[in-house]
């Protein structure tokens, strides 16, 4: 509490001495929800970043979903293209007035093309009209304009679990407003369930809390799998019959690449107009689908009037550099370049995928199938210590200070079955991926070589010696091995030659009982 | 309210007919600050926008405190240094990593650079430090962030009047935070007074409202005016003693043309450490200074470190776009350009005032000194019918409706005297300015040819009955002119070309009490 100088403390000094002058509870309280292992383990990596040459035993950089798959494509149109650069001799007519824009509506041609590349990517099943489209820096931007928009402080959206970890901060921070996890399992693959979207509810209920909406990603993050049209009218008719709203995250719906195919929720409410669309809206992104994060482009997609007019006003506070508008209208209203790279960008994120599931299968490990997005959801639950928190976050530092990897851990998304990891796949080179997949198989190896299996599948700590386990653990040193010490795990840094002198495990080695349970 | 429906109605129709989903408070309140003359003198521009051949008659938009004098320096230096965009051919290189940049952090380079600017900008009498600079999508969104770091909702900031009429928008809407009028007058020429500031502290916390800081614009948004070191020294003496925070909106500091030179407040502090600084952030902008509002690039400068850490968490929600960062960080670290911008721009600017202020002298009217900013200070109470609100909002709409100018009125920058209007005279070219001038100068003949003047200097309608008036009113028609019917104003449209029969009024013919009363 800031209390006011008294008139004789200002006479006698009217400069004052030091003494704190008071902040907001914003400014000062932990509620940004920054503090979470998703952040801490950004900020491990960025200490000490893996580099091939130049810091070969750094932290690998799998928390990030970022496409970096087909920037030669991005590149090759631009270069194709130079009058789209306002700044390039053949563009630079334009410059003064796309540097005066500024009216909060955005650049009428870049929400054009957004809407038509909206449409392509969702298979042309529904249009989208170019004056529903509210433009924000960032998607980021657009969940908390829009959540400014649907609730009041103290009132609460429902969000399926896992997560992303960043709608705590996104949704709530400076809005007030409440997330009430819909806990999801992997008995039938996290699917939302209208039990659990009901329990949630009524929980909430129960505290007196207003529930305004939910809130899903589909694709979903960090699941990585869409929803069918059935499931999607399930959540329609549950959001009607609580008369709430439907937040759809599409931001990952032009990274699908194999079946089933994506089903937006515009492409039901096209085809179904019994729905009220009024309480329907999509938030949407240029980041992931088109890779370009830093650009900060996201989309209020809203088919509410007043949702639009509002979140237009809030803007304001959040738009996107018209040079940047000014490229992307150019660069997406080239529909033959738009398909062109939907399509291949498709094809190289099934490769990457592929490769990077194959190689875990390899080691043992088990993701939860999926069809899209830039990561997987994989299953470490046979590797913990304890089937609780405190044994995924154990596992989680092994994996982010042992193997080198920062990832994210399902704690940080919400999830209520300890033990699964968001792995991102799309964010690196080739020789990056093999690298993880390398670190992750010798981990494993020298897991399954100290460890024995209790009868559940779960692991047993097998007791060696410190010098034993640097003898097994010899190898063409690229980063910290596993060195076991009274049944405790810590690093020792191998720089030296040498050759590790495990067997090679092969798949028929790991028990049957972790294959069946890491099929989801 | 949104009642859930009950599990019969449900049942009975899963999809639920048509029933209004609540939204937030937000959404549907008028508390956007986006309803007055300020905002609507701009809606009408946009439906009738001037234009010299395509519609000479439309309205000329003086509401826009705007640059377009400088364009030319900044499009030579574009043309001679292509590599500074990552879309043209000799960029490319590097618009991967630009792309894919999404730290709140901002570019480094970047904040580097508009710190130099900064400095240069203040006469390099204070230096700035790129790691106190956070960036936010334009000055809007700097002065939200800033509120949401500094005040809780219902507490409240001190701001002179007049004011910059987007703070009603920018401050209060999202934040809850109040804004409380620190009444300033002609008397002194709107100079900010410490009984003025203790009057309205006083009446905040007769109100019961706590009062978090005092936010002044320097140069003053719209008197054009600076502020001293001691005018300076007295604001923090006064926030000291009340504890309280002093925002500085510095975003017109590069565009003052004549003396007194500007005065930072950083200057102020660098040149005094027994003031405490934790209590004082900047706010800048490119907007002004370099012309580009489109580009969106907003500053907070704090010399508080929580201030510095949590703005820049909510940087997040308003990134600027890093391929507008990495063009910027090449130009602006370009000193040899900078220094030359500055100058020249300044020198323009003068120009353009002069030019500007004289023309208005021309035709009997007067303006506050200033030395600075893209606007002047207009003086029109001698044209009032009525010195109260509804006499300014009358002359405002005469203004807007049949001289065809868009304009700020006092009264939407909460000035307390009644007849005092910003008119912005940068954004357009001398052509424009000189047709504003005309339509203005033919506007006060046809006044002083219709009325005369009472002893106090105040117009009394000279009744003409309508055939008298358009007899009168013939001339080359661009514009609607004025027919004076039973003492009301209403439009007349001239299309004929014909002669003004009024004799040329000299500005000799002013009575001397209106010239006396005029010069502020």
């Amino acid at each position: 509490m800031c209390k006011p100088t008294t008139q004789r403390q200002q006479q006698a000094n009217p400069r004052m001495p030091a003494r704190g002058v008071c902040l907001s509870s914003l400014a000062t309280s932990k509620a940004h929800g920054e503090v979470s292992p998703y952040f801490d383990g950004w900020k491990e990596y960025d200490a000490n970043p893996y580099h091939p040459t130049d810091n070969p035993s750094g932290i690998i950089q799998m928390g990030l979903a970022e496409n970096q798959l087909s920037f030669d494509l991005l590149e090759s149109w631009l270069l194709a293209h130079p009058k789209a650069s306002i700044c390039a001799e053949e563009g630079v007519s334009r410059f003064k007035e796309i540097a005066l824009y500024q009216d909060y509506h955005g650049l009428p041609a870049c929400r054009k093309a957004i809407a038509k590349f909206m449409e392509e990517v969702g298979g042309r099943k529904a249009m989208f009209e170019k004056d529903r489209i509210v433009l924000t820096a960032g998607a980021t931007a657009a969940h908390e304009v829009l959540t400014f928009c649907l609730a009041d402080p103290g009132e609460a959206f429902l969000v399926p679990t896992p997560y992303y970890p960043g709608f705590d901060r996104d949704l709530r921070w400076r809005t007030g407003v409440e997330l009430i996890p819909v806990h999801c399992s992997s008995d039938n693959d996290f699917q939302i369930t209208i039990p659990a979207l009901e329990a949630a509810y009524q929980n909430a209920r129960d505290r007196n809390i207003q529930v305004k909406g939910l809130l899903i990603t589909n694709p979903s993050n960090p699941l990585g799998t869409t929803m069918d049209a059935t499931a999607l009218r399930k959540l329609l008719a549950f959001v009607s019959g609580k008369n709430i709203h439907l937040v759809c995250d599409e931001i990952y719906s032009g990274s699908v690449f194999s079946s089933p195919k994506f089903t937006s929720i515009a492409e039901i409410l096209a085809t179904d107009k019994t729905y009220q669309s009024e309480r329907v809206h999509i938030i949407y992104s240029l980041s992931k689908d088109l890779g370009l994060p830093g650009f900060r482009v996201g989309v209020i997609y809203s088919y509410n009037d007043t949702v639009v007019t509002a979140a237009r006003r809030m803007s304001s506070f959040s738009l996107v550099s018209p040079q940047t508008q000014h490229l992307l209208a150019s660069m997406l209203s080239d529909m033959e370049f738009v398909r062109k790279y939907l399509a291949e960008n498709s094809k190289r994120l099934q490769k990457r995928h592929e490769m990077f599931v194959s190689g875990l299968r390899l080691a043992g490990i088990n993701c939860l199938n999926s069809n899209g997005a830039l990561f997987c959801w994989v299953d470490l639950r046979h590797l913990l210590e304890s089937h609780d928190q405190e044994g995924e976050i154990i596992l989680w530092k092994i994996v982010l200070k042992e193997i080198g990897l920062n990832v994210s851990p399902g704690s940080s998304c919400h999830c209520s079955e300890f033990g699964w990891f968001r792995f991102c796949f799309a964010n690196m080179t080739d020789q990056i991926v093999k690298e993880s997949l390398d670190r992750i198989q010798l981990f494993m190896k020298s897991r399954r070589s100290n460890q024995l299996y209790d009868e559940g599948g779960a692991y047993q700590k097998k007791p060696l010696n410190a010098d034993e386990a640097s003898e097994e653990f010899n190898f063409t040193g690229r980063y910290s091995a596993i060195e076991v010490d009274n049944g405790s795990l810590r690093s020792m840094n191998v720089h030296s030659s040498g050759c590790l002198r495990l067997e090679e495990a092969t798949r028929s080695e790991v028990p049957q009982q972790e294959l069946k349970d890491g099929v989801y």
